[in-house]
Order: C-alpha cells, then structure tokens, then sequence
C-alpha cells in the first residue's frame, strides 16, 4: 500500500465532545479544502497562505452552508507527514463531520486508512520506526509510566540504544569482511580478544533490553491481578475499596474520567489490572464456584495473585487453602497476598493469635487488614507499588514495552551467540560475518531501517484512523 | 456566574480519538500557556505571536516532557468567545490530558464549566442568546434537517424574525405611549385600524412560529415510532431491514458511526426513533405481552405507530385489532400504517382478497409488504418521509426547535390577544402599551436582550464541556 500521490482525510478525533478535528494530507490537501472552504476574507485564498496559519470561515457544499470552521495549514516539509495538510476544526456534529468527510472525498481525497498518517511521517523520513510506533503508545497510555516510557521512545531514546548497538556490531563486521577480502592471506584485523569482548558488551545490552520486556509490558499493558480466597471473607468489599479510591482521583478534573476506571488501579504511575472482576464480584469465590480449571486459569493470566481470608477463620484453614494456590504459582515469578480481612471486629485478638501460625515462604506478603474501615490498605498499596519499583523506572529508561522489538532483541541475542560460539571455536570468518550481519538486520528491522510492506501493514494496521 | 476575569480551560474533543483539544480563553490564557509551553525554535514566546498563528512545541512540567503539540493562538476580540484565547492539540491519552488540564491549573486557570465557553461568547456580544443556543443544537445534530435549522439559527436567521416582531412592536408602544403623555386630551398618534391589522400580523406570525414547534421537535429530537401487531407478524423482521439498511449507509464514511444508530432511521433527513425497540424484539408482541397500560404509554409516546399483521390472518382480524389502536389514537395526530406482511408467502392471492376488506379511515395507510424480501420497504419510507415533508423545510426556514422558545412565543401571542381584545374594547391606553411591552419582554428574552443570571444557568447547564 504505497499511494502517497494520493491526498487522505480522516477524522482524527473521538466521535462526541464540542469539537472535531478532520485532518488532510497529500499533495492535493490545500487545492481541495480551497473548493470547499470560503474564508470569512473573501479576496484569501488557501494556497497563497504559509503554514502555520489559521483561518476563519465556512465549509459549503454547493450553497449550503456546512459548518462556521478553523482551518490550519501546514506546508510540506514541515507537517507531521511531512506533506502539505489541513486540519479543519469544525462543531463535533456527527453530521457535519460526514459531510465534510464526504465533500472532501468527492472533490478528489480518499478516506485514510489506520495509522496512515504516521505512516507517511515514517515514509517520509520524520520519524523511525520505532518513534512511529511509539506515537500509538502515547496516544494509549494512561498512566505516568506508561507515558514516560513511549514519550521517551517517541523522542528517540530507544533508537539511540538501537543504532549504538548497530554501530558497534557494523565496525566489528566491516572489519572481518576486510579480512575476507585479503582470502587466504590469514590476516585478522580484527583483534580477536577484545572484539569478542565487544560481543559481549553487546549482546549483555540487549539481554538487558530484552529483559526489560517484562517491565515494559506490565508498564504498557498493566499488572494483572486477580483476587481469590475464602467465600464471605470480603474480596469485593476490598475491590470497592480500592477502585472506589482510584474513581474519586481520577474524576477531579472534568472531562476526562476514563470509561474502564473500573477494574483498574493506578499505583506510583503503575496500572493494576483486576482480572475478570465482574465475575469476581458476583461469584464469591474463585475457587470454589469456577472449578479447579478456570481458577487456574485465572491464576496464570495474573502476575499477582491476592488470596483474601478473614480472622474468623483459623490459621490452619488459612495455610491449607494458600498451599493450594502455592502449588499453582512454584517458579512462575507470580506474587502472593496473603490477606486477613475483618480486623475492625477483632475483639480477642485473633489476628495476633494467627499471624504467628501462618505458613510465608520467600517474598510472600502477609498484611492484616479491614477492608470495610480501610485499615492496611495503604500498607497494600505500597507493597503492590514495591514489585515493579524494584525496577525503577528513570526518565530516560530505555524499556521494550512492544512484542515486536521484544522478538527482534531476542534473535539479535541469538545470533551473538553463535557468533560467541564461532569465535571460540575459530569458525571461518565469512560464517561469522553471516551472523552478525544477521543481528544488524534484527536491529535494523526494529527501527525501520529494513523494512517490508507486510511489516508496515501490521504495524499500522492497529493504529487508530486519524493518525 | 460572572468571572471573566478568570481564565478557563477545558478539554473540547471526547475521550478517545488520535488528536485532543485543550482549549483556553481568558486574560492570562497566552501568560499560562507562555509558563508550560517550550516552542521549538527558543527565541520565540508566545507572548509576542499574533492570532491566527500555530506553534509547535513541547508541554512540559519542569525537567518532564509531557507531549509534542501544536498551540493555536487567537487575539481578543478575534476568537470565539472574544477574549484572548490558545487552543492546544495534543496526542488524545487520557494521561496527557489530565496532566496538561493540572499544569493549567496549577498556573492559574479554572476548569471551564459546561457551555462557558460559548457563555463568555454571548456575554462578550460574539452572538445573541438564540445563537448561542444553536450553538449546542448544532453539535448534537445528526441529520441533515436538524443541522440545517441549527446552522440557520447559529448565522442569525430566527433572531432576525425575532427582531423584526419586536420592531413592529416597539413602534406601535412607542406611539401609544406618546399619546400617554399627551395625558387628558385625548389624541391619537397611533392608527387604531392601521395598528389592529400591525399586531393581527404579528400575532400570526408569533402563532406560526409557535406552531412551527411541532415540527421543529421532530427535527430535533426525531419522530417517534412504534411497531405493534400481531405476534409473530415479523416485527423484528422489519425493525431489521429497516435498521440495517441504514448502518449500511452510515457506515460507509470511516471513523463517523454512530452509537445509537440501532434504533433511529434517517428519511430524506429526518430521524425517526424507534421506541423502546430493545423490549419490542424481546417481546413479540406490545399489545398482547405488556397489557394496555404499558401499551396506552407506548402509544402515547409515538407520533407514528405502525401495526403489523400478516396475510394469514383475515381481514375481520385485521379491523378488530386495528380499531382498539385507533380508539387510541383518534383525535391526537398520530398516524397509523397498516403493514400486511408476508407476501412473498403469497401464493393464494390472499392480498389482494384482504385488500378491499380492511377498514381504512383517512390518514391510514394500508401497505402489502415483505420484511423479509424488501418488498413494499421504500414505499414504507416513503410514505413515513411525506409526514414530515408536508412541511418541507427549506433551506432558510426558520422554525423553533427550542421548549424556551416555545414558550416564550406562546407568552408574546398571549400578550397580543389581550391587546387586540384591549383594542376592540376601547381598554385605556396605558393598560394596551403593558401588555405591547410584556410581548417585547417576553421576545427579547428569547434573543438575550432582557436575561437573567438563572436564564443563562439554565440554558448553559446543557452544553458540553469545553463548548
């Protein structure tokens, strides 16, 4: 899908609210919004303007006035396409916006497809591949760190990372390839020891990349938790006391409460993702009501399990039913909660009694608490927020938040590794050669600099129209 | 409410999308954007840009880039609502967002209220009250008619009628009040034949304004509808077909379906609304299944109601099941359409047998159609479109679509009686000029000319954030 001779328009903003963007690329951009825009001005005319201008007037459809709209210009190169646009600003009418759609297709643009836009912009050379891909990122990002992370992708943080990698890895393969080219002569000017020393360097970076996939896609994505325990022992009233929180912060600024607040929590920039809530909710246990399978199930889609008991139960009860939950978790790098809920109405001291008795193995957390009153809810909290705080985000943290470049860093690794093999085993240069070359493509593939249309169509497939 | 001393701000665009909308207007707009808003080019502040102008940027919160966005700036009195006014377009993620919305804050502005916007504008004299209603009207707008009255209304058309009443009036008080001063002699400036026929003119024209609400609703909020029958007739059969075909239409422009699209049909650009059609596919039926009061609410709601038979029933069925709709109906304007479905299953001519024996009483339509085959649907819609096209809108129509409007030109045709009988009963002329003057009042309460706080409160509580 090559067709940048071709204009495009889409609306770039969400269907509702008091105002709607519809945003033109293309060659053509300013010559049709000129047959369907007149300036309040009557002696302007659109393609006498520069970019960076605004102007006031009407969309027409023959005599019919469409919409009292602001047009903006941009000039190519300097738009975000890099090609001439416009972006119309005109009343968030579902109406008005289709016709607009429409009269602008009839006069010659075609209606864009999804992440068309960036695309052209990656096309056009203002932006790699992975700043393209992060601009869809910052778009869905809701939280701090979900957005520190794809701003500072989107800036060039993480292509910087890539291209001192490559660097390293094209030095290293130009200078076997000159060895190659003396043949049979046996010359290295590859100093052997410290360029196996360079390999190691570099492929440690990008383990140490690949690996912070796992941080990068709890802070893309959030962290999945899910909360089982004894029937009654409160694990809905916990729900509501933590989202109910997150509902009052979130919706102090008017306009912009989020629709799926719902089941998530927000921790120190990190989401918290109750899984499959509703049903928690209206089932009471877990464990008991769904069966030994979607327990488990639920279990290994969560990287935190909270098992919710109360004090009127006993310690004993409590290690037998958590032993349960241990036995699905073994070695999976999941969290365990164990909580002891009811403590308002801990008149004997029951939990004292308890908190002895209860079995912990290594990083389990054992917290008390009331959900109702809210006591230990803050302790939970910060003990949620401590798992991927182990991790510090910084500002300029350079994190794989994207299964693509996870995959790419991983076949990079492996081919250092066969080239760590060959070395040691003095395989011929050219076969060596051969795999670097090979890491350079993986790295080159993450940030665009090798590329194919089918790699582009997925990635752009899963943009939103309008971008 | 009065505080345009402050400076506002709001999100204008809705939640989603690819581009957001932050928009400021207020004395420090251009000062608080200056404090949060780092322009590529560093020599350049914003304080020194005319309007009219966009930058390009970052928004940043200290040491922390938030996103890259084009600012927009307008110049008092040259902008929406006249004030000194920065739109700012950023990356549409909820966090960047709330986060830009906090930094306004935390440098001085206020979250706009609903409507404020457009508020200010109307304080401001961008526009009078009428304007600024069809402000709101022309946002919600999803079919041609309803934009076509709205946009009408925002450019001034129905304030201009308004205005030419109100001159004839204040003409016609401004004379009899001139007699008043003249006190006990007795003259008269004002024609009393001449200015009889002036307010019987003007009463008709408050009268067809007033009048012209009913269709205006319709354009507004759509012509409601009802489907009832016999049980499985093909209700839900026709609900589909009808439905279908239209998501078919709307669909076709990306990025511009509608949520509700489900239950509304739009014919030659009207909208007609199915009433609570969720329930009707449940059911099969309104009559038989919901008992005559839940059927008379029903019923009552519509303007239209269609019942639906098929041709296996008989023609004696037909009119008895009719006639207990139309004791419902008689006398209130509603229109019924008799469907006879299923004549694709025709194969005994039984159509053409009931045809002649099925009651009709004038307005009724009595249609032979296929919901399953398409068959007698256009003419359906056709014959639903003249209801409304009986009034054909034209292009500068001017209609009330407004319940204040409505009233307030209920109360000026109220005041005009009282002055006609006035008139003819030689009633003094002091008392005469009172009511010429509670017509203007009541006239110039509908521009804004004459308003109070609760007025404006009221009108503006209904607007949308960031309008």
């Amino acid at each position: 899908m090559i067709r940048s001779e071709e204009t495009i328009c889409a609306p770039a903003t969400a269907v509702g609210g008091a105002i709607a963007i519809i945003r033109i690329s293309g060659p053509q951009s300013i010559n049709i919004c000129e047959k369907i825009f007149f300036p309040l001005d009557k002696s302007i005319k659109l393609i006498d303007q520069k970019g960076f201008t605004i102007l006031f007037g009407e969309i027409r459809s023959g005599e019919v006035i469409i919409d009292e709209v602001l047009v903006s210009i941009f000039r190519a190169p300097h738009s975000y396409t890099g090609e001439d646009g416009v972006e119309i600003s005109c009343h968030a009418s579902p109406y008005i916006q289709q016709t607009i759609m429409g009269l602008l297709i009839r006069n010659g643009a075609v209606a864009a497809q999804p992440g068309e836009f960036t695309r052209r912009a990656f096309l056009n050379g203002k932006m790699d591949l992975l700043q393209a891909e992060a601009v869809a990122d910052i778009i869905a990002s809701s939280t701090e760190a979900a957005h520190k992370v794809a701003i500072n992708q989107m800036r060039g943080g993480f292509s910087q990372e890539i291209s001192r990698l490559r660097s390293q890895l094209l030095h290293f393969a130009s200078l076997i390839e000159l060895e190659l080219d003396f043949g049979e002569d046996d010359v290295e000017f590859a100093d052997r020891v410290k360029l196996k020393e360079i390999i190691i360097n570099t492929k440690s970076l990008a383990d140490k990349l690949a690996s912070s996939f796992i941080l990068g896609n709890a802070v893309k994505n959030g962290i999945p938790v899910t909360i089982t325990g004894k029937p009654n022992s409160g694990k809905s009233t916990l729900m509501n006391t933590l989202l109910m929180e997150e509902k009052a912060i979130v919706s102090e600024i008017p306009g912009t409460t989020r629709d799926s607040i719902e089941d998530t929590i927000v921790i120190e920039g990190f989401e918290y993702r109750f899984i499959d809530t509703a049903g928690l909710r209206e089932t009471s246990d877990v464990i008991e009501n769904l069966g030994i399978k979607k327990t488990h199930e639920k279990i290994n889609q969560a990287s935190v399990v909270l098992f919710i008991d109360d004090i009127f139960d006993t310690a004993e009860s409590v290690n037998i039913r958590v032993s349960k939950i241990r036995d699905l978790i073994r070695n999976t790098g999941k969290r365990l909660f164990i909580l002891i809920n009811k403590i308002d109405q801990d008149t004997e001291g029951k939990a004292k009694k308890m908190s002895g008795r209860i079995k912990l193995e290594e990083d389990d957390n054992l917290l008390f608490i009331s959900a109702k009153e809210r006591t230990g809810i803050d302790e939970l909290k910060n003990k949620l927020g401590e798992i991927v705080m182990k991790e510090k985000l910084s500002s300029d943290s350079v994190i794989i938040t994207n299964i693509r470049h996870y995959e790419a860093m991983l076949r990079v690794s492996e081919s250092l590794d066969r080239v760590l093999t060959g070395l040691e085993n003095h395989i011929p240069s050219d076969l060596i050669a051969i795999d670097i070359r090979q890491a350079i493509h993986y790295l080159g593939e993450i940030t665009g600099e090798i590329t194919t249309d089918e790699i582009l169509g997925n990635i752009f497939k899963n943009f939103c129209i309008g971008k």
